[in-house]
């Protein structure tokens, strides 16, 4: 281009350069290298490259443009702006053609790269880049002297029209192919997938004509417990639909090495386990659809991210091995596979299919996909990241080194094998304060906005009742008897006279603290049992001992911030984590949580082909560190149990709390299961 | 390598080169690009790498080899020997080190690449270069402190044990790997396919531990009427068993536009013909597996070669389009896939499929398939294919152009649509002869040695009777009337007066001739109908028309050989085929038959990777001619009809036979379907 070209600047990429007079916006930006999107290829038929050009003085540029600088207002933008609305100042990218120097913005609903802004807002923004996009073609029609398949002048034109190469057609799309090129009379519009080796493309679905979309895509996090999933527009980024279900599998046992042992023990139970989770998740994907009022055909893309016994199961792999040392997984890379050959098939039958890889025998896709969200790798500071459900994930690390390991935590952080206990649901109680004088609880329970001493509460459950404890209340509980001085440091419960509090009541050998009782009415009653104290002093000790055992590797005695995931995560209350020695010392205020992180990790790997790539890499990088082989493992989980650990000092947390000292006798009451369940863990 | 370093010759190869002393000779054989196969990789445990030393004085080389230049006998060899066996003067290529110079032959059986002889002299022999072969392999096992996947350990494995990168695994392998890989002690046998774009490998099969095979290949002739199949072993070459059965869609309409029509005039008919054809095809392998007494899932390759038609339904696309001009395929290109794509399912679960390229939407992957076989392309003369079925398909050409075309000839030529028609079985008329002075006929049915008119024959017969006339008896039966006059050019039957054979007798407006009178006895009469007559010459001049437009086409008055191919095409004679005028004038002697030569093209795309790309080059290049829209093809059909044509002076044919210049009247029976048939076609 001659220096008397027109010059345009692209805002906001800054991108600019000279194109010769008459150029159309979109051609410019393709040319100079501008995100601007298009699915019609500059046809005036999709509307994808709308921008907003600017015109005046722009000294900054010490540009001048003119009104005149772009063509005047077209036909195909009069029909376009009548039929379905173009905004005041918006142009389309494809009819208005430079004539003159001039700046021109690109909204971000014209990028194809834009940033969708995640709730959080600490959390990384989610760049789009996904892997299936639309593209319109016009193809060639048949030639009796020229004879070609459909398929091979569709290719053609995909490879003329959008320089798109190595483009592959799904088995699946070759049975309508040739009725949509005819009902479209040769124009269709066709979803590609280009996120294959080499950057290859594939062709998974056809419309005939223009099709604007949106296409969508799922995000899943299918857990040992509950297994939810995120709808979400692969145009614009947003989630459309969520929703959740339990895992049908808990039937067949609520911890995973119970579900393995099943495997192992029922000749086909694998595979019974296998059509169980696929006919859960095809039943949640047809669910979703219906929620967001779309089609589930038009679901094309699905990133699920799971611990290595539901991938196994998931992908038809017998567990076995995942069950005994050395732990090793069938497959650990990430996979692309059709959602078809999983009997995926309540979606789009060429949906694609992306799984993360699995870090380590114990430690799986979802926490590459905490990865992913967290970004442990990207931190400067030194941070610890939780992801706490029946096995915590834990990484640590910073850009110079990330670690991880899994710990067996147990189900009692979900409310499993607590006496009282319960899972998160309308009735359960999940805030706890115990007055340290009186030693009397309040609480709050879920669906309710009250403290149970609140005038007004005993109307407001009417409807629930208080049913018992959730995971996070359960927490809140042992956390605050301890405060209260109801609960000693080596985790005993004191008696009536030794608390002054009659709701301490003997128990068999120990006691336990009664919490609620309305037996009177045909009610429940709630109480904490010492058994209860010990299978959350486990669950800690287990969490805890997985976190210290990072930091020694990595060679360390503190950490500068602390990320709680999981979906339970979400509702643990820091100041009570720390009180009962889950999670080593740290500032309150840099204790936080991060909601469903696995959840958000396959997010962003759905809506972004390059997070992909980088969760690979990372993973790879990733120090593995195996606690059941670890001998300080063993040790940080014995010296773990006291509440708060006796291994660490707590500097902050006792410039926050003070601990009762109170040592009600020194007696074993004779029940610690943690050699049982590590013995089980090996 | 210093010039001190042993030389080693290689035979037949002529391969040489010094190494260095003591390396073994598979290692030589390797790094000298020898082609010498193995399994196990050199661990003495295959065999397959088996070779002769020759010692002595070879004036021709200038060289003296030593007792002493290869290393001595040692135990493995030994081992080998005792339980398996090993010809006397062979060495395993892998235990056996070089020490001085040595000339060592590599016999064919261990050769990778070697040559297969086919039956036919003419034929071009086949060089072996499977796509799917077997390799064995010492996995690392799992190590708790860097954890990884089996897979990708086994992919290592291939990466460094023999070179093989950019692995991936099928996924139906990933179910069994892990166990596999236990019961082998972390030793395996791996059925790579390595016929995927850019040469990437997929992992198809696993055994435990070491074995030697072999695999098996189908290479399996889809026709409108019979399904023929060849069970190959991919490491010999040889064909092991071979079966065919009808086509079941047979039942759906016997020629291809039937078949079309019943898919467009009932609904969900093509899928009905699809399922049908897949499960026939299931059937058939699981019987010939049968037959050759090897596990169906040994079967990890297939090749299947069909028209257009069946091309589609059996991928399951409606062959809608192809019942019309201008003819569309769906797909033209081949296809790589996993026959389980396509229901498949009766042999190995991950096994390969490939089907040719289709050169035009009525010249099919078969037409494909007689490229490769009897490779027109090569030629040094201008040789005519014919490929003789319900559609023949037409190759003319030589090394400097090849053309194509189909023509509609119609069912007449396999027996159907004849009165007294019937397919090649036991007891219908496959040759006859009729004494051009008393007219009488004497025959031979399929069964039987004895002529007709030969003692002993009623005997001979008693089981299946004389039942009716196949297709090649039937153009043997015209012609022969022909030469005898009871046929004019015209195609019409003189009465008994104009014959004076008392054999003629009316039949309606025309005449027919008794060939069998068998009623007095309950049995059958065997007549040849004047519309009999006029069927064969519409099919006739159906097959003559299309090569006439190819010659015209290639501008050329005159072939120097002809090829009749087709499980038909081999039982024809030429020079009846001649008299009736079905083929060009051509010397009888460069008339030839290359029995299946669909089955063999398919046979060589099976055992040889590279003659896959061979022939979707050969396709691309194909100059393709769509008969129904060439004005001269209609011309040289009405010409054609003559016996012998009108059109031809067919001077060699002359000069071996004489025909009466009969003409019995000039009245047109008013019977010519010719012209019904020209309209359904198009």
């Amino acid at each position: 281009m001659a220096d008397g070209d027109p010059l345009v600047i692209f805002t906001p990429s800054g991108k600019r350069g000279h194109v010769a007079q008459g150029t159309s916006v979109l051609d410019a930006a393709r040319k100079l290298g501008v995100d601007l999107d298009s699915v019609c290829g500059g046809r005036g038929i999709c509307s994808r490259c709308q921008i907003t050009p600017s015109f005046g003085e722009f000294p900054k540029h010490g540009l001048n443009v003119a009104p005149d600088a772009l063509s005047e207002w077209n036909a195909v933008e009069e029909r376009y702006r009548q039929k379905r609305g173009l905004a005041e100042g918006r142009r389309l990218g494809c009819q208005a053609r430079i004539q003159g120097d001039v700046v021109i913005d690109v909204p971000p609903e014209s990028q194809v790269h834009k940033q969708v802004v995640r709730k959080r807002a600490e959390a990384r923004t989610v760049t789009m880049n996904p892997p299936t996009r639309l593209f319109y073609v016009e193809v060639a029609q048949p030639d009796m002297h020229d004879p070609s398949g459909d398929l091979e002048r569709l290719k053609q034109a995909l490879r003329e029209q959008w320089q798109v190469k190595d483009v592959t057609a799904d088995f699946a799309t070759l049975a309508d192919l040739q009725a949509i090129l005819r009902k479209g009379d040769w124009k269709v519009t066709v979803a590609l997938h280009m996120a294959g080796e080499n950057h290859s493309a594939e062709i998974i679905r056809l419309w005939p004509g223009f099709f604007e979309g949106p296409l969508y895509g799922l995000a899943v996090d299918l857990g040992s417990t509950t297994i939810a999933a995120h709808l979400c527009d692969l145009h614009s980024g947003e989630v459309v639909a969520s929703s959740g279900v339990m895992n049908p599998q808990i039937r067949f046992g609520e911890d995973l090495m119970s579900r393995v042992s099943y495997c192992t023990m029922n000749k086909g139970g694998a595979a019974e386990l296998t059509a169980t989770v696929r006919t859960a998740l095809n039943a949640l994907f047809q669910d979703i659809a219906a929620e967001a009022g779309i089609s589930p055909e038009l679901i094309v893309e699905m990133v699920i991210v799971c611990n290595p016994v539901m991938h196994h199961l998931l992908l038809g792999i017998d567990p076995f091995e995942l069950g005994q040392a050395p732990f090793a997984l069938a497959t650990a890379d990430a996979l692309n596979l059709c959602a078809g050959q999983l009997g995926l098939d309540s979606i789009a039958p060429a949906a694609r299919l992306y799984v993360p890889p699995c870090i380590a025998g114990h430690v799986g896709a979802d926490a590459a996909a905490v990865a992913l969200s967290e970004a442990p790798h990207k931190s400067d500071d030194l941070v610890l990241v939780v992801d706490v459900g029946t096995n915590a994930e834990i990484l640590l690390g910073n850009r110079e080194r990330v670690l991880a390991c899994s710990s067996p935590t147990g189900p009692a952080f979900e409310g499993a094998q607590i006496s009282s206990g319960q899972r998160a649901a309308p009735g359960a109680i999940e805030r706890v304060q115990i007055d340290p004088a009186t030693k009397e609880p309040r609480f709050k329970v879920i669906g309710c906005e009250l403290w149970s001493d609140e005038p007004g509460f005993a109307e407001a459950i009417a409807q629930t009742g208080v049913t018992g404890i959730c995971g996070s209340g359960i927490i809140e509980m042992v956390a605050e008897m301890r405060l209260a001085g109801i609960v000693d440091a080596s985790g005993l419960i004191g008696s009536a006279e030794q608390t002054g509090s009659a709701r301490c009541i003997l128990n068999g050998r120990t006691h336990e603290y009664l919490v609620w009782d309305e037996t009177d009415r045909g009610g429940p009653r709630i109480t904490v049992t010492n058994r209860d104290i010990r299978e959350i002093q486990m669950a800690k000790a287990a969490l805890y001992s997985g976190a210290r055992l990072l930091m020694d590797k990595f060679g360390t005695d503190t950490v500068d911030r602390i990320v709680l995931a999981g979906a339970f995560g979400a509702h643990i209350s820091p100041r009570h984590a720390m009180v009962l020695g889950m999670i080593p010392d740290c500032a309150l205020e840099r204790v936080s949580s991060a909601g469903n992180a696995a959840g958000t990790g396959a997010r962003i790997a759905l809506l972004n082909i390059d997070a992909r790539r980088e969760i690979e890499q990372v993973v790879r990088q990733i120090d593995k560190i195996e606690t059941a082989i670890e001998p300080r493992f063993q040790e940080h989980f014995v010296n773990a149990s006291a509440i708060p650990n006796a291994v660490e000092p707590f500097p902050i947390l006792r410039q926050i709390v003070e601990f009762p000292e109170v040592a009600f006798n020194q007696r074993n009451d004779g029940d610690d299961r943690g050699g049982k369940r590590r013995r089980r863990r090996r």
